[in-house]
């Protein structure tokens, strides 16, 4: 009965992470002594900010702990709803606003309301792999159309065309894009969008990173594409990862399905992150966030310069987010081997390609400026002298 | 591209509740200035206890905001082993608790890793309704079948051998159960894992409201089925319903499947929350819940009289739970409508049997004890000047 060579197919198509193994490897190492240099994960190093850490406090000090409804509280999606408006001049009304246990949870949402059992979702790789695994939960299929960096590892209204089959039946792009950092242009959503349009798609986009932009200022597609679904959270740029709280921007007439399964499989989101929240979009909050968004700019501008120095190549800088994704091809044709190998040597993390699809996956590792600058220059200095070694 | 109709189809299986739409009305008429007396809600009126808003404040104070592991921090993890070891005896690995957003992301866990599309889950009717769509998502069905108040509304070894078929996976039972408040004996418990063992399923047992035990002290299926799988929360008995945090107890050897599909579908549970679970089995939070425990006594020794004498039928009185389960073929056949008239002329709501299930249900209520006895008595009293006008 308690066989798990009985567990369910799909439990066994997903696949862990690679970096778990190193991860725990990393952990060991620490636990040793040993000063790792934690450039694999995929969380900023800042705590969250004072004014939701304050507004989560005084949530709980009021008692206010029980449900909220099933896609959030009025006012926090009205608060997102203004935010559009504010930030990017999109008007939205909110019942197009879908919170959920984190950006995860909205997507599994999304998945769960719009994916057949056998449909396809097209997927850039290299790309955030689980969006694979939601797909697959579902009886559903992640459709990985290799991207290069030509293309700025970006899927193209070309891709779309050529790849297109009958059984697609939405597109995720990410922008900025983990692991590659790239964004989309607002002329590129516009093409992606009408090209989705055409071949009778739905354009979904995970805006995640948004606010993590270091070339030019962040943007929605939103702005272009009205019927688009949006992917986002608070976790990123608002420094809220352990809070779990994302939210879905729906088209008009999609919030009843949402609705109906979020109150069966999550009940509702969060309460004291939700209070939380509410503060997130305020002045005092974004100066602090500006701060540190100008902090990550510091580190990413260090930091592709000097793994090119080193002899990896960064054919596209990121332009947002938190990594730096590199092609280590001069080094390896095993990315997991490499990166465990520069772990054990040098004791500075890093992520095998292998993590984020197939596609050049074994000669390219991805880097995360989640450490402080010195940190950073130290892990440089570490490579350095251990890359010519091998 | 944005049109609804496309939904997928099992968002258009996932129904609504239909106490939602009594909600929005009585919210309305509560807007409006009347005084309505909430008995349809599935949640306890008491906030979280003292010493979890304390840890809760704590963990924010200390910057603990980060994403813990994907089943949950160790010393949790550890924590709820040890109150299966200091309550019942029970003795387990904490590899085998996995935490989750809430016991619905537990569920959600457990039927994603065991079933295959097309099996059937087993379940009572009456019961909670989610648990069949948790099923459906996955493209498997929940198999419900009529269980009369003779047996306690609940499953018994026969309904498994007479019913089970060639795609039967798994039972699901609830102890206490919702909506009928009915326990499960350590005996009947015995007998339900040896008959679905001998049909070679699995044993399934929501224990979201242990320790509302009313007539008995609280027990758990693992002290008599160690490879049961047991589904618990800290919403109900601990009072943490909005802070979204529940676990399942998982046989040896299923650690990994659970692990790979938390790690893609939710990442983490909430971090602050689960700082204050840590202190949810303390002395000082077992003595407030007890106090809890006692007054929710109180209240359903009162309610349940009172609604027999109004002319309601309670076969079974309820044994845990917030709930009783009664019999309005009296006064309707129809327990929508007479939920709403109720609403509409004495401002009293309660929620209509269409929600747990099909059988007897448009002939059965359910009355929540969530609000203070007064309140009961009030409760009592407008439909007590009501039915006879019916």
């Amino acid at each position: 009965m308690a066989n798990p060579t009985f567990a369910s197919d799909r439990a066994d198509a997903v696949k862990p992470f690679q970096v778990m193994a190193l991860l725990s490897e990393a952990q060991q190492r620490q636990a040793n002594g040993q000063d790792v240099i934690h450039l694999e994960v995929g969380e900023p190093d800042f705590p969250t900010p004072e004014p939701m850490i304050e507004a989560g406090m005084q949530a709980l000090r009021e008692r206010k702990t029980r449900y909220t409804p099933a896609l959030g509280m009025p006012e926090l999606r009205e608060r997102i709803a203004r935010y559009y408006e504010e930030g990017f001049g999109v008007s939205l009304s909110p019942r197009r606003i879908a919170l959920a246990p984190g950006a995860s949870g909205a997507l599994l949402l999304l998945t769960a309301a719009r994916l057949n059992p056998q449909d396809q979702l097209m997927l850039a790789d290299p790309g955030y792999p689980c969006n694979r695994y939601f797909a697959r939960v579902f009886e559903a299929h992640g459709q990985l159309v290799p991207c290069s960096a030509e293309q700025a590892w970006q899927l193209t209204p070309d891709d779309l065309r050529t790849q297109w089959a009958e059984t697609t039946k939405a597109v995720l792009v990410a922008s900025p894009a983990n692991p590659t950092g790239t964004v989309l242009t607002a002329a590129q959503l516009t093409a992606l969008h009408q090209q989705t349009r055409q071949l009778g798609g739905e354009l979904w986009v995970d805006e995640i990173y948004q606010g993590l932009n270091y070339s030019s200022e962040a943007h929605t597609v939103l702005s272009v594409a009205d019927d688009a679904v949006v992917l986002n959270s608070f976790s990123k740029y608002f420094g809220m990862t352990g809070w779990r709280l994302g939210w879905a921007v729906i088209p008009e007439g999609w919030e009843s399905a949402f609705e109906r399964l979020a109150q069966n499989l999550f009940l509702a989101p969060s309460t004291p992150a939700q209070h939380a929240a509410m503060v997130a979009f305020e002045p005092d909050t974004l100066a602090i966030l500006e701060q540190r968004r100008e902090i990550l700019r510091q580190r990413r501008d260090y930091l592709v310069p000097a793994l090119r120095e080193l002899g990896f190549g960064v054919p596209v800088s990121p332009d947002g987010g938190l990594y730096v994704y590199a092609d280590a091809s001069r080094f390896t044709s095993d990315s997991l081997a490499f990166c465990l190998q520069a772990l054990e040597e040098t004791d500075v993390a890093f992520t095998p390609g292998l993590d984020f699809g197939d596609y050049l996956a074994n000669t390219h590792v991805r880097f995360a400026f989640t450490e402080e600058l010195p940190r950073l220059e130290q892990a440089i200095e570490r490579l350095s002298a251990w890359l010519p070694r091998l």
